[in-house]
């Protein structure tokens, strides 16, 4: 089996490089002497996970309950699911906790702490949270000084347990210097730290100081203070992280494959099978200096096609043209051509797929690795 | 089991909507004339296509070999494969033939008539093709009138067949009046009878004559000279088809069941559990007239909240808010509150969810389906 005769489209891991992706994160969390807590949600594949992980206990970070529960199965111990608890999802989190999995949840608010404490104290089960702390007013989170953070830690009672400090600079996704990137890493940093001094010194013992995001993370920055870093999308890299200027578009480890079904002449197309299901809708390089459509072209090999872009897509259907001019010879690109396409957004490109397919650095197909969807 | 009960993010079928818009589609195919066709893959469920479809056998549009697949199984006979065909793909559709599925595929040019038919020659095998018109250059075909038309006719030999010709009049989805709409159907059935005329003038024998867009075949029009209409999203309907003005927002049938998780109360924000990862990428709805954002709030049981949307959204993360002003009232939905969200896109939607929670007309669970993925 090889890239010119598996059946399109396909969703292709490129092994050599998420490898260098995974030791480049991996050695910069060690530079920075904290512990690297990967983000499981971009590949939601045990293959990629197990390669990330520091041990195969952990630790390591989730977006869902479900991922929680595939990643346990594979004997990871040591998850924070990142997502602000919804009460009703307690029972999901005390079964796996009754599995032996360490699993600490995340909240930003006195109702929730409450509604944690009771169920905790109901099921006599000693569930680890952490406070959620807006470092850059993004998302979820109380600001590090909002008045009401000790509030939420006092609501916090035994059995539950009060354990560490959690934000993301999701913000940092908005720039694309390395000053205005340090800027958010040491912000990131700034405001994990004063919430954590303010617990501490009402009292509690902030075990862990969890910062995170691939931009923040690979940025340069000091994190003392902080005893864990979190980030996700660095495994695959994509069109958006390049824009962003942490990466460069040869470190893209994922990028789907195609084959050409037709040609509008008069308009410069080439149409192939790989449309937005496949690519999924993601148009996140659209705000950024270079909009990138759904995505750039490659040939077979994963060499850059210059100059050419996914400008539209269709369920099933993408339309390739030439990003100025009319330089597309669609003589280049018969029926049947294979291309490689980067996705905009690594996350969400896999999520279209049930399986990844994995070579490395030729066009035989090494492995072929499930992927899990689904909450 | 009930909406107040089960996990979140959930993605809910409300029945009898549902029902209402498969009755409306084959009222309207038969006041027309012709035959419904239709097309599967807005749910990929077999528990929504077999009330789609006139009998178990058929007629179906599929956009993938997969869809063809997995429907074969539950006993789909006559099926038309609407994108055109990679060639290397030809040994899937063969294996359907044998297994005695009337797979009908499509094609726009020369070259993949010649591999269709040198395929069909070596393997002896009967293959129906329909070749694609582009009515309104918005994607693939060639244009009714095109010089090309006869020499891909000529270029399908036996044993492959020239069975028919088929348009999709996609470029209806970028308008918003009934006028339009009308102009826009009609255009659709000039140009594929256009097509017809032309091929069965050189001798062809043009059994099928398919057109198909769900704006344009419940735009009000005359048939004349089509055998059949193909149509997919109508089954659930969403935002995006409300702003094309041929639904109600009421009689959108696919909605997401989420959870609030947290507030930032400066903003004014209430977060949920529904985040893209739910809802999809989809902003379809971005260059309507009303750009809904990532979706419409509903209170539990389905009734529309005047003035909300989802208005930012991160993986697992919605951020609803007052589309204008500050008229949320916070307290009007504390943590754990249950919403439900009208999506823009129901193909794109549902593309993200391994199954349906059916419900009608009350909060109780009837059934849970499944919905596969992949090509």
């Amino acid at each position: 089996m090889n890239l010119l005769t598996i059946d399109t489209p396909a969703l292709i891991i490129e092994e050599s490089k998420m490898n260098a992706n995974i030791e480049r994160m991996r050695n910069k969390a060690k530079s920075l002497g904290v512990t690297l807590r990967p983000h499981l949600k971009t590949s939601k594949c045990w293959e990629v996970a197990k390669r990330q992980l520091w041990t195969a206990q952990g630790p390591a970070t989730v977006s869902t309950l479900k991922e929680a529960e595939e990643f346990a199965t594979h004997g990871v111990k040591d998850i924070i699911y990142a997502v602000g608890i919804a009460p009703q999802k307690l029972f999901r989190v005390a079964e796996l906790l009754r599995q032996g999995v360490d699993l600490k949840i995340i909240l930003d608010n006195v109702q929730s702490a409450q509604a944690v404490s009771a169920f905790c104290q109901k099921q006599d089960l000693p569930i680890k949270v952490l406070i959620e702390i807006d470092c850059d007013g993004h998302r979820s989170g109380l600001k590090p000084n909002d008045t009401e953070l000790l509030a939420v830690a006092k609501a916090i009672c035994s059995p539950a347990r009060l354990v560490g400090v959690l934000t993301h600079a999701g913000g940092s996704y908005d720039v694309n210097t390395p000053e205005a990137l340090s800027q958010r890493a040491t912000g990131e940093r700034d405001g994990i730290c004063t919430a954590a001094k303010r617990l501490r010194e009402a009292g509690y013992d902030i075990e862990i100081v969890s910062v995170g995001s691939t931009p923040t993370a690979l940025s340069d920055t000091d994190l003392t203070g902080v005893t864990e870093l979190r980030a996700g999308v660095y495994v695959f890299f994509d069109l958006f992280q390049a824009g962003v200027g942490i990466c460069n578009i040869d470190d893209i480890a994922l990028s789907l494959l195609v084959t050409v079904i037709g040609h509008q002449k008069e308009k410069g197309w080439v149409i192939t099978d790989g449309g937005w299901m496949a690519l999924s809708r993601d148009r996140g390089t659209a705000n950024q200096a270079i909009d990138q459509g759904y995505g750039l072209v490659c040939d077979v090999n994963g060499k850059l096609i210059e100059g050419l872009f996914v400008s539209s897509a269709n369920q099933e259907h993408g339309i390739i043209s030439a990003r100025s001019g009319n330089n597309l010879h669609l003589e280049d690109f018969p029926i049947g051509t294979r291309l490689r396409i980067l996705p905009n957004h690594a996350c969400s490109t896999g999520a279209q797929h049930p399986k990844y397919v994995v070579v490395d650095r030729s066009l035989e197909v090494k492995e072929i690795w499930d992927r899990f969807y689904g909450w």
